[in-house]
């Protein structure tokens, strides 16, 4: 086995490549691999899109004859099914690969355990490291950890608030809390998410785009991105902004009027009636899940959010605090919904802290999630 | 004059011994000197408690003859008069002290430069740091900046609540929404403040002892501690554990009930009459800066805190966040009164942060205060 720093370096630098698929993968993991072999890095790959080489591959690929020998590090144990692609374990044997270190066990079914057990088998000395590094994977992965333990998306609420978590001050004037740099990372945000969800009160009061922006990087492959809106009555204008480009999908009620359903289905989105008279949260959440969307990114308004906590489905928080207080008994609180109670909250870790030049970003993960 | 480097180190001591007077020299400004000869430090001091000697006379005692020569180093200009000791200046002269270094001028009109023009009038150089250590000796000293600035004590406000904003769950319930180590830490701070301001309604709902802990170094002299009761009809029960130590000030309305004010007198509270229905706040804080209570720490409840927010009298924040979400249409904001508008809200700066076990504390000082 290699010793634990340089074990430590490359699990990290398998990390740091496969974070380079997000936004492009999703429902698959993210995935990086390196091939190390005399102390010299001689492949390193990562995942790229959905549907394209696995990590294994594109490092096996790039080192060629070098590979054989070699110790390959990745974040995740190696697939051993067929899916889109053929099993990664067939190729790092055929390579004559003599070590695979990974961070952590695979959680799919599909794979946990088959992808370790395979190698063994082939006479690999295999190694799960543990610890801070399979945390630090798992934290990575939260969304496809979510997906695989609870058959529904990732879903994270990312608000923008006073210290004093109002969303609006006592006029109703929420144009705009935080600023513009915090506005244009909400844009990056999105790339990194399947699907962007709001209430139709958004939509009406704001008319929001709810488009991404692009890394500066090309992407690897078109994005798929959807846009959800919870709209009871569906009383989503056809000339809404967001209908304009990506997929969107509308979650009305039953009593919604069905001349207005079929004329946003003529516009092109996709309605997904409920039975009752509101949008069942974790009902919407089994249709996106069976849509092949494995991250939401609620973006408000504060029913929305509230109801996404009453159902306990918060699986991460981008709280995004402008630096001022707003008080007033009839400013808009960022949360609302029944609430939950003192003894049992949504409870969170901090797991990332960000300055936006006035504005400071706290991302929060829900405290018993994956990485705990 | 000395280097740069040398220079900030020498203050930063000066900063730091200042520091240890917190809680026992207001309305008096915190103040540390450090003597240096030949690179070696041969006097420091820092002012111990009000009415006792002065920083700059403690380091020259400890000087003694090897003072001849040296740079003085202190965060704040040396006094030039008269007030419970004598003024510094003439020490420094007597003493043979060949530079002054001062981190910033004291804008208390009684020494405002001419401590600065008594020394060069003696013939010793004097220097002015300014830059980031004025700014450091700034925030430090803010409540003093503040009391000679705006004749009112410095207001901090102390918020514990929810990430998103609240101070009570949708039952009513905020027993506790931090843990033990911020409720700790709340108590320690208490110390920094000469005084602590409630609501009634706060005091009738929890009946807090409202004391402070000590620091685990035992302090040079007895501390000056008052408890503000804003209970507009003298409601506040003759039982109450705060009565039981320190001063105790209850600002009551014009239509509180002449018996309960006399009892409330008779148990050894100063009653602070006001002309309203309400104490007005404004009108509380004159009465307590001739009271020569240089800093207040406001610890609720909402609409305590929307009134220093609403009176635009918020210097500082202690803001304790909770890591959960509370959420619900009925649960307490933390911050309540009019409110402020969204184009002029309060607008603070992050100063410092804190790890309190499960809870961080974000220390925030008005965006344009001292240090700015």
């Amino acid at each position: 086995m290699a010793e634990p720093n340089e074990r430590d370096r490359y699990l990290k630098q398998a990390l740091r490549l496969a974070r380079r698929g997000s936004g492009l993968v999703s429902p698959n993991p993210m995935v990086g691999a390196v091939l190390v072999r005399g102390g010299r890095v001689v492949g390193a790959g990562w995942h790229r899109f959905y549907g394209g080489a696995h990590a294994e591959v594109e490092a096996l690929r790039q080192a060629g004859a070098r590979a054989a020998g070699a110790t390959l590090y990745v974040n995740l144990e190696p697939c051993d099914h067929t899916g889109k692609t053929p099993p990664c374990t067939e190729a790092i044997i055929a390579a004559g690969v003599k070590r695979v270190t990974a961070a952590m066990a695979d959680p799919n079914p599909l794979v946990s355990g088959r992808g370790f057990r395979r190698l063994r088998g082939a006479g690999l000395e295999v190694e799960e490291a543990g610890g801070a590094a399979a945390a630090a994977a798992a934290v990575l992965n939260s969304a496809y950890l979510v997906r695989i333990a609870e058959r529904r998306p990732f879903l994270a609420l990312k608000i923008a608030q006073s210290l004093d978590g109002r969303i609006a001050d006592a006029a109703g004037r929420s144009k705009w809390i935080t600023g513009p740099e915090a506005r244009a990372y909400t844009r990056r945000l999105r790339f990194e998410y399947d699907a962007i969800l709001v209430g139709i009160n958004t939509v009406l009061e704001d008319d929001p785009g709810l488009d991404y922006q692009p890394p500066a990087r090309p992407p690897a492959a078109e994005k798929t991105y959807w846009k959800i809106i919870l709209d009871s009555r569906a009383r989503l204008p056809l000339t809404a902004r967001c209908l304009k480009r990506g997929r969107v999908a509308v979650a009305v009620g039953r009593t919604a009027d069905p001349d207005r359903v079929k004329r946003l289905e003529a516009a092109g989105a996709l309605v997904l009636a409920g039975a009752g008279e509101r949008p069942d949260l974790p009902e919407v959440m089994k249709k996106l899940y069976k849509l092949n969307i494995g991250s939401v990114l609620v973006e408000g308004g504060a029913e929305v959010f509230g109801a996404c906590l009453d159902a306990g489905l918060t699986d991460r928080v981008y709280l995004c605090l402008a630096l001022i207080l707003l008080g007033g008994r009839t400013a808009r609180p960022a949360v609302l919904g029944s609430g939950r109670r003192l003894a049992n909250p949504a409870r969170f870790r901090l797991t990332g802290t960000r300055r936006l030049a006035e504005d400071r970003l706290l991302v929060l993960d829900r405290a018993d999630g994956p990485g705990t």
